[in-house]
């Protein structure tokens, strides 16, 4: 990684995506009397106009996007633009049908929905450097230009015949020989063998949206899904270069999901200058965007990420779902944002379509021009955002002491071999490692496996295979330094190619454990026959996969009682260095999980922000000298919650004396200033 | 459309489904002597038979036909030809394999099951004319010759290369030039503008089997869905001008399923005779077919159906189903049909196959010659309606004074874009609409959103978001003169091809409602927050998505409380010319909606023509002067029940004396004859 | 069938299949001796290693299997050597793309997992009698060689061009003339009738593994069934006979599933030596397992068959199972294979793959070389059967004197029609006719319908719709010299292509039945309303299809009341020659079943062989004169349970005396000595 890109604004944006393209000339007036109404400051455009921009090829058409940002900007608002490139025209598509991609049952798509593209092909991104370099031509210097975001919700793979192509020059690029590829993956397995590259497969490998997507070998599975994924990043470099030669705004794009799906998107952010996300959520299940924002932060560490998309009222773009807010809720779900990281959210969309798909979704304005529902929130929002914005973006976060470590690496392992139907890896995470230090108010990242540990006191590692030898490494230095690292259950037993090691079960890691294993065992169907005895007597139920360890330095801390592993230790303790690694053999349950990390923690004298409140989120604020001054408080339930704090103070949004045993009505929001 | 075409038969006709050509001659004249021992008069033959009429091309047989009717006309049964186009024999498909199916996989369909063929094919056309034009020929003369059935349970939608070719032209002859198709669909939209028709995709739009056929966009899935409709159209057309240029028998087909498939029959059944159907019935279903008759009578007011295809005892074609009867419930299934405007029982089929698809299915005849269960109920319709029939035919069901408009059109809407999960037309339409009537003796018609208006004083039109613009004027003079209209819910939002108004919600229905759209919500995940409020402290909770209205004119009847129409009106009421309109702003419960339409008819003098007797239907039988004579009155569950008659009479059936209180057993028909 | 090839071992035989071509040369000798270390004395070598001993086209080494089978050899470790053709190379798909299978989808398979192989492929078969022969000619000297293994778990139907062409002269061979095939399939039907036969589609016939595969004509699908089966006996034949023509060695392969998936093995088996099967199988579903025993030992009656594949602990290939011993589950499942009468235990597998599919699959050693769990289990079999194995190949188990008909052919009838969703023909046959006799302690056969019927005294034919007419023949002669024959329910009644009888409905079977069909009717939604009445006043629910009599000869046993039926014969009776014939009309219950099967067991003295224990068996072990000197006792539960056997006697495992109240603790084995 070369120098880190970084973000760093002085005020909070909020606004909405808007398709004047849609409209007559004659309504875009209104509708931007109406942001201005509302306080917006910043609209996301053009993110599928490239017909608009590109009627015919080579034919350009920017004055009417000049005209929706003079007219935006006469009202002190800022553009975002977006690249049109999820939306090729459809001349495109005939002039050079092999730009359409190629979907997992081998059918090209059709024109007429979004992203139909190949995202490998050489042809379409001559094509996006194009289109993106006439917009920069036409737009860069217009006033109301603030930022850029590439393309939209990119995700999927290709499995077309220029893919298959690149794919075999990928591994020749990786491997240099294809006895290599034969050595790395053990292919005499199953006679699997390959005499040149071009006999690869390009097998479907839709890893992480389903379980074991084919019964194809493992590490093909994998460096499919890294081939599909280096390539988003260097489709995505290729506009981002485009835009970077012209001028230094900022450039974001918005992942979709969380860090389980087929995208990998840390790797891809770090070229960027902003994390940004697309995140929808109902009232009754804003528990499960903590995450998002607390993996977002821990992308970008510093530097406020964007929410490029949520609902204004409500989502309607399917049968089966339709996410639903109300009032305060609008305002609960972009505080959350904002307070735990972020500087900006966006609406999507300004106005029902007339046409199209999605004419239902929630907006602001309805396609005959009405206020739709919600109005008041947005207002609120907007003003509370004009009046604390600069405090704001001067009082980020505190930064973390502790990190849950995540990789959606290691989640494509548990797609491809799930071992047990209940391993999913986000629910997993989310349910078993992160809502539980939520729950209890420990203020804490998660990490990318590539992230700086440096910043960390003590580390979580569960359900992580695959640990890249850097991070390995970087785990090792961390805790000779004093570290406090919570290793597993399921993590670092695979190699980077999804292999199992030959020689040590952890490949090395057995030094920072102080162990080694000794058993391997599954217990599945026969859970209720097994424990895990503490050495103070608590007890655990093993789950999913079970490791039995021998020591060699640490001290033994549970054993099994039952089971293959009988009387084989299932929790080793180690000193190491100036460090501590505490090593779990299994996953078992929330309250041995609190335990092991409230040990650590205590080591390194770190200890919860609050105290109570099952839906309330307690964020630290922190001057520019990193003393906490203020925290933010969002009670994310229906029903009144209270949260013992830190200390008393203002809150800011109210005036309000706000006491220690801080009272939360339903879906609400303070920031208590302690300072004062 | 031209003049309507209606059929008027003098007699009841009952039978069967034969084929012949499956068996030995040596097996005809048994199963003919059959046929009339159980007094049956009409035989459906020829359906699947075109191999062998046509063994080889252009080589033609026809002699083992004429004998077969000989046989039937000898002992005075008459034939329905069915046409044989639903089976082309193997030599077509081998010499013109382009004749053949694609499916919505792309795959072409193969020979050996029915329904193979492209519908569109011009190929397939030009021999299925030569196949029935050499049928007239042949048989035309032949006096058992009554009717013919054009092909057999039509249905599909083709996605093959001719048919992709021949929607390019059919969107040319449409929109005239691409940009008014650009125009139309708001192709801004996504990119989606095209340059010429033939870059428009023919993408899988199989709309009323399924919901959210594809995330295509929604106008282009409707142009589909039509296109393929008027194919079947204009494919029967093919075959009908061919027998009506030869001779002025019947002409009919046989639809299946009920008003929201992919199949809109309104249209199709206008240029035939006769509207027909298959409908087959479980016994603890018959419930679920009131509405077809319903309908079939709404589809051609004053002109009798027939009931082409139901199962003699039972039917067993799959694994998971294998509808069941009981010999009153054969007789049951049969009378409801006659009773409520039909003239015509066909079973499925004659005698059981003994090769091939289902041979399980229930018969009248085995395999072996044997007779199957059920023969005392087959010999009691036949004589009922040797009997009857001539009375029926002159006393048909009384034009009724309710209708609800029905559109398969409305239906694909919500198969496309269904907003909500439970928002199935089809059964919202049954459950909601239709049978709270039913059951309170309110006498109905289905009527086709293309129907004629004025024989009815009340129209109800629920979950109708396409209203055709003739549609909305008939609308307008009928309530003008008088008529008693209740809009809604979910009616009239959408323009003809699926997009929105952008000028008034409504389209101009505003006029008739006395009143605007102020908003435009989903209370999905929260409709027990919210309450429709009216006047009367009657209460109902919203579901699926909801309208509130402003006044101009209307009376507001409801409000909106809690949830984002807090406030607004959700019920209008408004007088206009000599009629009035109820708009309703959501559907809500069965006590509001009778609630509502029995307001309405009280105005017109409309009430229910019996009382009580949950599974109880009574149907008013007219003279030629349209005096109701009679009341046909069947019970078709399985227990005893009683019904509230309008008066006393003499039981046609049985000779019985009637008391006003009728007494019906489980699955009973009385025909109440009260001017006598 | 030519004469009947039978293997006839001395000793038991134990070990796992090996791949140590996937293991460096280094690993070999640690590996081998604690294969000595356990005791096996067989391993399955070699079954994917073609790249290994074929690396390039006709470029050969052996040199590594040579010195494999040395150091077993030295071991005193014999090898079943498994041919290699589950898993082309890669340079033989490359070279002969024609070689790989294509699916139901019609798409050609890919390289990279195993069994991706065309069956029918003539360019396959050549290469695989060139590996088999090499491999033959480089190894048939070697003193470790004990047998062959052809292929690997052969299953699949294959789509493509060859395969087409293939089907076609299949056909054509089979038929003679199109028209031949258009009259034995009654193809006037839907005017199927074919000119050519290079116009019969080769449609998805895959059957066995779900229902209603397409709604392709029966006989048709059938007929591809047979086809597909008949290309998989001569694809093994091609390798067999290569090795035959080498020497005499023992030839097996291992079979998954049980008797009604879309492989019929009984013909397969008839070509091999013994039969061999995979089998896994959890701890709490052992007796899933009991009916595949008697099926192998009823498909070679008086020689042993080989357990090929068990799991050593668990197995772990998917996301969904993972089938788990425990130490005396693992003793219990290799011991229950051997004294039903197997004579090998083979687990898969030996060591921890590195790399590629199914990695976390129980094993004997992990892959950095550590004793997986069930070291002691593994052992104690060794050391059994080192121990017994002799004197159990000299005791073999009794000749049954009751056998069920099986037949796969019939299943597939079921697949493709099944008349009722509870009618699976596996599932059917296990829980209400097999367990039924296991619960009791009849020991018993699974006979294929292909069986020799002289070893029998009473048989049961239930769910069989095809019997072949030579089955036919020899029932009537093994019912005229006393055979006690339960037939039905739904046997009989199809000829051999599946269609229907149409002179009479079993087909000429009512000779034996002493009647003959008079009704026929489906019972289904309606069961509740009809009852089966016997003449000792037992009752009974008829299910899933029902059949009624008249008589000629029998006795009437029960009678139909209520629905189709009522009145009708349900049970028939009837003496023929010096047998009897009890006809079943239609499925009922356990009490019905077992009443009927114990009276024609008591008529020629057959009875149980123990009474009491759910979940133990029990089986009669003979010596070589028939004479019945010992009991071996299974309790494959997981609780204590005791069985009063025929005598006590003296348990060769333990030395211990046993009871007639022989106490089994939980998964526990005896073998009780009566004769000592």
């Amino acid at each position: 990684m070369s120098e880190v890109r970084r973000y760093a604004p002085n005020q909070v944006t909020i606004g909405a995506s808007w398709y004047p393209e849609m409209w007559p000339i004659s309504e875009w007036e209104r509708d931007a009397d109406r942001m201005a109404e509302l306080g917006f400051n910043l609209m996301r455009l053009f993110e599928f106009a490239w017909h608009r921009c590109e009627p015919h090829p080579g034919q350009y058409d920017f004055a009417w996007a000049r005209r929706v940002m003079d007219l935006l900007h006469a009202r002190g608002i800022q553009v975002m633009i977006g690249t049109p490139t999820a939306a090729p025209p459809a001349w495109l598509s005939t002039m050079h049908p092999e730009i359409l991609g190629t979907g997992p049952d081998g059918k090209r798509q059709s024109h007429g929905k979004r992203k139909h593209y190949n995202h490998h092909s050489v042809v379409y991104r001559e094509y996006c450097r194009q289109i993106v370099g006439k917009m920069v031509e036409a737009l860069a210097d217009h006033p109301a230009l603030h930022s850029w975001q590439i393309d939209n919700e990119m995700s999927g793979y290709d499995y077309g015949p220029e893919t298959r192509a690149a794919f075999h020059a990928w591994l020749e690029r990786r491997f240099g020989s294809v006895e290599a590829l034969n050595a790395a993956w053990g292919l005499e397995f199953w006679s699997q063998a390959y005499q040149s590259f071009d006999q690869v497969p390009l097998c479907v490998a839709e890893v992480g949206s389903r379980e074991t997507p084919e019964r194809h070998h493992p590490s093909l599975l994998l460096a499919i899904a890294e081939f599909q994924n280096e390539a988003w990043q260097s489709f995505i470099g290729n506009q981002s270069a485009v835009i970077r030669a012209a001028g230094e705004w900022p450039i974001t794009t918005n992942k979709t999901g969380w860090v389980g799906g087929g995208m990998n998107w840390s790797p891809i952010f770090a070229d960027l200058d902003c994390v940004g996300a697309s995140i929808y959520a109902d009232l009754s299940y804003y528990h499960n965007n903590v995450g998002r924002y607390d993996a977002m932060r821990g992308q970008k560490p510093g530097s406020p990420y964007m929410l490029l998309e949520t609902a204004p009222n409500w989502s309607g773009g399917g049968p089966i779902w339709n996410i639903h807010h109300e009032p305060r809720g609008i305002e609960v779900m972009s505080w959350m944002s904002t307070l735990m990281g972020g500087c900006s959210t966006l609406f999507w969309q300004w106005r029902s379509h007339w046409a199209g798909q999605e004419m239902q979704h929630g907006t602001h304005v309805s396609q005959t021009g009405k206020w739709m529902p919600g109005k008041e929130a947005w207002q609120a929002l907007a003003s509370g955002y004009q009046q604390h914005g600069a405090w704001l973006m001067q009082h980020p976060p505190r930064q973390a002491d502790i990190g849950i470590m995540v990789s959606t690496v290691s989640s494509w392992v548990f797609s491809i071999d799930p071992i047990h139907p209940s391993n999913r890896y986000e629910e997993r995470l989310r349910e078993d490692y992160h809502m539980p230090l939520v729950r209890r108010h420990y203020w804490r990242d998660l990490v990318p496996v590539e992230g700086d540990l440096s910043h960390y006191k003590v580390l979580i590692l569960p359900h992580l295979p695959i640990l890249p030898s850097a991070t390995r490494e970087g785990l090792r230095q961390w805790v000779e330094e004093g570290g406090r690292l919570l290793l597993g259950p399921l993590t670092g037993t695979r190699r980077e190619d999804m292999t199992t090691w030959t020689d040590q079960e952890f490949g090395g890691l057995e030094e920072l454990m102080g162990g080694a294993s000794s058993v391997r065992f599954s217990p599945h169907w026969v859970e209720d026959t097994i424990e895990v005895l503490f050495d103070d007597d608590h007890r655990a139920q093993p789950r999913i996969w079970c490791e039995g360890f021998t020591c060699d330095g640490a001290e033994v801390r549970a054993t099994y009682h039952g089971g293959w592993g009988h009387g084989h230790a299932a929790v080793l303790d180690h000193r190491y260095g100036q460090g501590r690694v505490i090593t779990v053999g299994c996953p078992t349950d929330e309250d041995t999980y609190i335990k092991l990390v409230q040990e650590l923690c205590a080591d390194v004298g770190v200890g919860p922000v609050a105290d109570g409140g099952d839906r309330v989120l307690v964020i630290p604020r922190d001057d520019q000298q990193g003393h906490t001054v203020a925290y933010a408080v969002i009670n994310y339930g229906k029903s009144e919650d209270t949260v013992t704090l830190i200390s008393d103070g203002i809150d800011l949004l109210s005036g309000e004396s706000i006491d220690v045993e801080c009272q939360m009505p339903p879906l609400s929001v303070r920031i208590v200033d302690i300072a004062s």
